[in-house]
């Protein structure tokens, strides 16, 4: 990775454009802003186009999508892979139903996807690997994680991150793991998606896709580890994510140099 | 009431499926998450079933709902009751408007709600009794409290709350009352949303509905006095706000037990 | 302006009806609900007329708005003429896209907007002058902005805030300037529609649009510095949100009369 990107964003301040679910946007847009991108959502397919044209980013967070955003969702999409935008998914809790399953491989089939964020579970089932969840978290499958990443980036032939105690991330070649953590990030409830959209705003500086996810987990889970320090670790989500924001808007590549703890698997 | 319960649902992660309205499912979502339980919101009624059988309860909220969701609201009660989940229903509102008024009678006259959550000024709507407000509020009706929740819980046949500086509580023959409390919660534009799916949560495991409703009564306002007790009293909604997801996820039987007082009417 | 209106919206706590966009309405909602209002959210368009009747004020934010949602604001647009409630428009992102360029000249033309907030890039976007902006910005735009302010009064002959590092204000002759203000109200996304939603209220209260307009601005800014100041100005966002909110709790005329600082351009 090139943690200098960290600097650029603040600089280019990439607009992202969000297909995002109704429970976590703010979090996520003032995430995005705290970083240095500039966020947009929208609920319009009329206006799908012209939003991809000035943005630097398409993220489609899959959450709570309806079958009437269907239109919308493709458009987003069909314009990120025309005018070669980063585009990514987040598959939120794809294994619970048939519904999002059926969403999620349609989408997939039909668009290419730069990145693919999601839990354990989600990417397994994505990869077509059975994995022991109850299809809304990531589940307690056993089996090597690493080697889903990878079967689910060689699927897709792009860029998976599968985040967690351990964030594993892979080009289908290489599997790099970022073993930077709090408890406190996965006990917010949009903390995943926030990384989802950060991916998206790292991929319209870096140099390449897999920077851009390796950088985007270092972000997040470094800033993630300086909020809890402050709280001593105690379990306080609460105040967590007021501190959460606050490190994400002032995160150095210095910082998240003397942290980060990474390996390849 | 078990206070068990709340050490319980840390350890059962019970699913609850939120019916939510737009305004406040990241304060429900991470209230949800603090105590211990698994939330997850949906916007398509074609997954409705599936998610109601991998749930171990089910919320609705009908906050900001619109006509094209009622099939939504439909297939979720009807698979609530089918599979024997519990179901809550929040009437907010109810009193502002013909169309909220419609949607919840006829909800209830078509599923049975095991816990109907409100404020006096809602359940008095609910109950067919004269109330003063103006449809958005508790009101200021000066009537006898625990005749109105007794009679709405009689009329649907359930249990039903009503929360305000003092929660009333009844089954329809019994009334509790759980008179912990503080200024903040009520300022929280969310407190009651945030009940209402909490109690959703301890109905999927308490030994029955009226201890769980008692049970999550106590458990919003015991972290709520407990994050006002860190702010003084003040009057400070917003840092209340982070204090109390960080108590949610804290709070101990013990510290129920040590705070709580709870009386008959 | 007359802060004296500060202690009133606690006395009246006008209902202030929201058309909300999806990323930021719990911020506004508790934001209003500080400042002594109460909000009410609504995505039905037949209890639109209810709504206004037993609100005070009427605000349309437009920032992530669907055609299927085109009844919905019509008749509330419509119905806060008829019932002469102040009405507010927030035209997020107008220059982004055709869509929302449409949308906004048509609701502008239909219905008198007795005030119109956005930033300097929204209010030249509909006053019809050039500026330099990515659409969803403020832009970069080194016209005079006073001059940019009264002409788009003029043209819908109503009050312009464009809020900024300095808010720009005026109903076609005079332009207020309120200079108040820290770098972490603009690094907050959905602090403009708070301030949208806040002059709603204040409308609700004050003696005219141009003295509800300034007195919202006054608060908002006030607010927000009394907030910078508790973090000694550090650029912390997701502190200042907490404290943002808990100032606005609190602020009194006297607050503002202290730290008010307005000119005349």
């Amino acid at each position: 990775m090139n943690l200098q990107d960290i600097a650029k964003i603040r600089e280019v301040n990439p607009v992202v454009v969000n297909y995002a679910n109704f429970v976590t946007p703010f979090l996520v847009a003032n995430g995005l802003n705290a970083v240095g991108a500039s966020p947009i959502m929208s609920d319009e397919v009329s206006e799908a186009e012209e939003l991809v044209q000035l943005a630097s980013a398409v993220v489609i967070n899959a959450g709570t999508s309806r079958k009437e955003s269907w239109p919308l969702m493709n458009k987003l999409c069909e314009a990120a892979n025309q005018y070669q935008k980063p585009l990514v998914l987040d598959p939120v809790a794809v294994g619970a139903t048939q519904y999002r399953k059926a969403l999620n491989l349609m989408l997939l089939e039909k668009y290419h996807f730069d990145v693919i964020r999601g839990n354990i579970g989600e990417i397994a089932v994505l990869a077509g690997i059975d994995w022991q969840t109850r299809g809304i978290d990531a589940g307690n499958g056993t089996g090597d994680m690493s080697a889903v990443v990878q079967a689910c980036a060689q699927k897709f032939n792009n860029v998976v991150i599968a985040s967690g105690e351990v964030d594993y991330i892979s080009d289908g070649q290489q599997v790099i793991t970022v073993h930077n953590n709090t408890k406190l990030l996965p006990a917010i409830v949009g903390s995943g998606d926030l990384l989802s959209s950060i991916v998206g705003a790292f991929s319209a500086v870096a140099e390449n896709t897999l920077n851009a996810a390796v950088t985007a987990s270092l972000v997040l889970s470094c800033a993630g580890e300086r909020a809890a320090a402050q709280l001593d670790q105690q379990n306080r989500p609460g105040s967590f994510l007021s501190y959460l924001l606050d490190e994400l808007a002032n995160i150095t590549p210095e910082q998240v140099q003397d942290l980060m703890k990474i390996g390849e698997a």
